[in-house]
This record gives structure tokens, sequence and C-alpha cells, in this order.
């Protein structure tokens, strides 16, 4: 792009190491859990820059804020464009801050071209989208569209026994009205968080949505024996039963490939010793598929293996749903807006599926939402090495300005 | 038995629950682990017992204690009669000190028919079978067959850096003088500590000797990733290799049904968390086998199965050997002994292994050695709720005398 570039990168750029500044990790990390003092340092730098580019702010009880830009119909809904600003303990530069200051970088853009539009455009920061101190995650989004209380969001507690909503009065972010919810579309710019627009060389990914997710715990009980003197035919041994339900466990994944997608992060053996057959064996189980019939479907072959399992002698195997999270589907509007901005600016670009949760999941139940993933190195996210490309960057932000454009 | 019986088994079990009395635990089992205050304290109980039957006590420098009853000849090699007095930390009632009380109510008997015989006989308390302190177990055993220097075993540190010497002294059980090793035989008498005997519901097991067992750590090793973002085919899972890994495992050792025995105890899943594809996946494994020649061929195949894997894309998968402890056979002298005592006592027998190690693993290397196994409840042992019924514990003693009288 270079001279004739559509965002100024160098500013850009500027604003998102001064802002990994605030909860800098001696590993070049940051650490800015949401509610934390180092996440009021952020909000208050991103306000000060709102407030510099006269951008009017509303914070809503949840502590979100969103700085709004008008356009030439203030009656008219608003383009929200943004992500957030807290991290993971151990986290990067760019999960989610990227997302807001290039909010900040096309409204600035809006203002410095001196652009006429119609919508407004509103940038947002999210409140605690990581969920890395209080779960759930994506509370902030997830009020905003109805799908938690303000009750409950403020009784969330940390590990040392903090509640939400006594943290987020502490940094002074909770505003006193709700926000409106007249909104003409969502934006959301983020690094993909995985390996595949790295490996094959794509600028831009249009995100199609969020697959779905399962969660289970798996119990495998069998009796607990000395290794030595219980022959093999009189024991009842939980590892007898793993290997062949993992091995169903990922031959049923693979029949629903290249989408399904498993993984088998937790198993534990009970009590553990070398020379004790365990009497119980423990793991877990993530499935991520797009299509929630075929997330369905899964459930119940791994239900009627276990079924089958059971009717024989030896170790009982049961399987425990522990979460769902419906697949989510992004609006072809947006899809399609991302899609002629990176045709536009002769961007490669290709669809791909989320395979995290971001806030744009619930924002997509209220209004046409849409994501753009710009590739990160090594698809490595939620980790101080963390590293999109600047010229990535650049591409990313661009394509963002043009899709913003086409819909205000 | 009844009238005509053998031994007299109430005395025997009084003891034994005289014994039980020391360091007994409030679920009603024992702890007397050893050198500890409950071991002295056992120790000095049966030194009461051997004086009070006018054995000659010796007691060598690493504390095994020799009770010794002359034959007609004093200079004919005497015959071994023993076990241990120590226990696990959650230990029962039986597992050793069966075999030492046992011992001796032989003796007594001896003495009170007034029997002839040529050969002495000598009850033996062996110290620290167990391990559970100070490791490795069968320390005293092992010492007396020259397996172990003085310097090595009185140099071993318990958890709290004990020293085993310092505590062998302390408890004043730290002999001048090395006993002789002028040995006819020894004959131990054990609970089965296995499910065997109870099941098919035979009193005498002649054991033919001790498993062989080899330990292994194996360690997988992938690439950690979000569950969520990367492609199945893009993932490095160790998981994968580790389920068709067990099957092999299992089918190996199915192979070599059905005297050989796997045990995984331990699976490691690291980091371990849900929603994260583990970097590294480790186990255990404990193999067992009567024949040494089949525990090579295992090992073997098991690597060859591992250089296969690593030679094809994907995880890494090491198998690193921990530990053996080769196979171990009695004696056909004891065993032809055993096995013609339950024949004269009409009480059904049948041969077996020994999957656990036990003092009688090293005496087998000086001397012809024996074991016999009775049944204990469940096959538990080391374990509050060990249990042996009193009517298969006459059965044992009864095989041993007999056993002990055609030696001698």
């Amino acid at each position: 792009m270079g001279s004739d570039a559509v965002i100024d990168i160098d500013r850009l750029m500027g604003r998102l190491f001064r802002m990994a500044e605030v909860g800098a990790t001696d590993d070049g990390g940051v650490k800015r859990l949401a509610l934390s003092d180092e996440d009021r340092e952020a909000r208050n730098l991103f306000s000060e820059w709102c407030r510099e580019l006269g951008l009017k702010l509303h914070i809503d009880p949840l502590g979100n804020m969103f700085a709004r830009k008008e356009g030439s119909n203030p009656g008219a809904p608003a383009l929200l464009v943004g992500s957030h600003l807290d991290s993971q303990p151990s986290g990067g530069k760019y999960d989610g801050t990227l997302g807001v200051l290039a909010g900040l970088e096309v409204v600035q853009r809006l203002i410095d071209e001196n652009i006429e539009h119609t919508h407004p455009v509103e940038v947002v920061n999210w409140t605690n989208e990581e969920g890395a101190r209080f779960a759930p995650a994506t509370t902030g989004s997830g009020y905003y569209t109805g799908e938690f209380s303000l009750d409950f969001a403020r009784s969330l507690t940390d590990r040392n026994g903090k509640r939400f909503g006594d943290e987020l009065d502490r940094i002074r972010y909770s505003g006193s009205s709700d926000h409106h919810k007249k909104i003409k579309a969502c934006l959301e710019l983020h690094i993909e968080q995985g390996p595949v627009l790295e490996s094959e060389n794509i600028a831009i990914g249009v995100v199609t949505g969020v697959q779905g997710i399962r969660w289970y715990e798996v119990q495998i009980r069998g009796s607990e024996t000395h290794a030595g003197p219980t022959p093999m035919e009189m024991r009842i041994d939980p590892v007898q039963v793993l290997y062949p339900f993992l091995e169903y466990l990922y031959a049923t994944t693979a029949s629903h490939s290249p989408d399904a997608r498993v993984t088998v992060g937790s198993i534990i053996t009970e009590p553990g010793s070398i020379n004790t057959v365990p009497g119980n064996v423990a793991c877990t189980i993530d499935f991520r598929h797009p299509d929630g019939d075929v997330i369905q479907s899964v459930d119940k072959s791994l239900q009627h293996w276990c079924d089958e399992m059971n009717s024989e002698r030896g170790p009982e195997i049961l399987l425990n749903e522990t979460w769902y999270s419906a697949p989510v589907k992004f609006h072809d509007l947006c899809m399609e807006g991302i899609e002629q901005a990176a045709m536009l600016l002769s961007l490669p670009s290709r669809r791909i599926i989320s395979g995290a949760g971001h806030d744009s999941m619930y924002l997509a139940r209220v209004a046409p939402t849409g994501m753009i993933f710009i590739p990160c190195r090594d698809g490595i996210s939620h980790n101080v090495n963390e590293y999109a490309d600047p010229k990535d960057i650049e591409a990313g932000v661009s394509v963002l300005f043009e899709a913003v454009k086409s819909l205000i």
C-alpha cells in the first residue's frame, strides 16, 4: 500500500506499543486483568485518546466504553467497532487491544479525511472479554446483549473473593445508564490465534462464525489393585477402556473432518502410582464444530459407545457434559463487506471459522456482525510471544476501514 | 483339622492381635514403620516371646533378629522361618507379621511336642521389608545376602532426613556381629496379597518364585496449542500417539498371557487444561513376567514400535527404563516339601507366582527358599482392611509346620 496507505500504521503501532506499557511484564508480555489497576490505567489512556479526537464517551453500568463519532444523521443506528483491552495473566500485546485501537485509527482517519457518512461510528472497549480473572468470559458484551443480568455480572468473584461489582466501582468505571441498542452492524478486527492464515500466506480472514463447543468430563471407574499379584483377567482396569474410547473419539472426529476438532487436554489417573492399577481415570473432551447438528450427532455416538461398553463386564464409563456453546454464524452483510474491502485493496482473503470465543459471538445475536482475522506468528496467542507483523496489521486495519466506510 | 490340629490357632491369633495393638490405627489398621518407636515396641514384644520359649536371640548389625532353637546337631545348617514386623503407613495386621508369628508357633509346637530334629530352626524378623520409610525395600535380607553393604544401608534417609543407621542405634537394635550363613533352607508364610487363591477356593499357594519387573517412564512430546483455532491436521497432539501405544502395549501383554501383567498406573498431561492440546503426555509402565527372556522380548517390541512411530511426522515417543528386577525361581526342595505337607493335611494347593517382592527373593540367592501363600479377602493388602480367615491361617501354619519338620 505505501504512500497511498489507507491508514496510518505508524500512529497505530505507536498507540499499540504505548498501550503495551500498561501492565507490561518483564518477559515482553502484558498482564492486564479485568478491573485491575492496570485495566483502569488502560481505560484512562483510551479515554484520553478518545477525548483528543473529540469523541463522546459513554460508559455503561458494566464498564463497557463506547466512544462515538456522529454521522450526518444522529438518529441513525450506530456501527460498533471494537474489542477489549483486558488481557490474560501472561498475555500478549495484540489480543483484543489491536481491535480497539484499530477502531480508533479508523475513526481518526474518517476525521482526518473529512469523510462524510450517515451513521454514527462507535469505538468500543468491552469489559472482561478474557474471563481470566472473573468467569464467565465476555461478560461485558454478554450484559450488553442481554445474556447476563447486571446483578449476575456484578456478583462474580475472583480467586481472592473480590467481587466484580466492587472492583468495577473501585476503578470508577461503573457508568450510570445503559447504552442505546440502535445498531447498524458490529465489526471486530482480531489476530487469528491460530496458524491457518500464516501457513497459507493469506492476509485477511473473513470470519464466518464461531465454532460450537461442547465440553465433557469423562469418568472411567475401575478397581484399584496392586500391579503385582492380580492376573490381567481378574482386573477392572480403567485404562483398558480409556484407550479404545480415545480411539473411537478421534475416529469419530476424523469422520467429520476437516471442520471437527477434538482436544483431550487432561487425563488424570488415581491414585497415580506406578505399581497400582488406577481405581479411576478421568479425562476431558473439548469438541468443536461449526454445525450444531454435527455436535449433537457426535454426542449421540459417544454416548452410544459408552452405553455399549457399560453393558459388558468391566470398568464403567460416564460421559458428563459440562458446557455447551452453540455455533454462531456471522452476517452475510458483514462478510461480504469485508471481502469486498479486501478485493478493493488487492489483498488475498479466505473465509475462516473462529475457534475461540469473542465478544462478537454475543453481538451477532442482536445485530449484523462480522470479524476480520489477520495472521499471527506460529498461531501463538494467550502468550507473551504473541506477535503480528505490522504489514499484516496495516492490511487488516485498512480492510476494516474500507468495510466501515461501506456500511456507514 | 479340629482336635487333631497341628498347631494352636488360638495362641497364634492371640499373639497376632496382641502384636496388632503395637502401632494400631483408629481405623483398625497398623502403622509400624521401620525403625520407629512402634517398630522397637514390636521387636521388644517379639524378643519377650522368644525368651519365654527359651530361644537364643541374635541381632545382626542391621537389626535382623534370629531366634534359634537348637536341633540335635548344633553344627548343622539352620532352617530359617520368618518374615517382617514392619508395616506400610496404612498397613494391615497380617502382611509380614503373620510370617514371623507363624515361625514362632511352629517352634513352640516343636518344643511342646518334644519333636526330635537334627537341624537348628531360627525364627527371623527381617529389618525394613516394606521400604515405606527407607527405600529400597527388603534392606535387612538384602544386607544379609550380600546385596547391600552395611554402610549403604545405614546411610539411607527418610523424608525427614533421618538416617537409617541413626534410627537403628536409637531404638537399640544394631547388633554387634554378623550372623552365620550356614543355611539349610528358608521358608516364609505370607498372605497372597492377590485374589487368586480366594477366587479359586484353594487353601495353599505353593509359590514358584517372584515375577521379574521392568518399570518405564514414557514421554510423548507434541506441541501445546489452543483447542479452538488449530485444525486437526496442523496439530502435533501427543494423545494421538498415546492411545495406539497403549493399545499395542496391552495387546503385546495379552500375547504373553496368562503370565504377563501390565499396569499403566499414571498418565500425566501437561499443562492439563481442558481447552489446550497437551504439549507433553507422560505415562508409566509396570510390566511383570516370571521369565526374563519374555521381559526382554517385550522390551524390544515396545522399543521397535516407538522407533517406527518416531520415523513418521508427529509427536515423538521416548521409552525410558527406570528399574529392572530379574525374576526369581524358588527351590524344588522347598516347593515339593510344601506340596507334600499340603497333601498330608488334605489341603488343596496350587502353584502360584508372587507378584510382589519379599525377603525370600534375596534369600533364594544363598539357600533353597520357598514361600507359602494363604488367601486374603478380596486380595486386599497394604490396606487397613487386609484380612485373612483364621481357618486359612490355621491351614497355612500347619502346612508350614509339616514342611519345616520334613526339612529338619
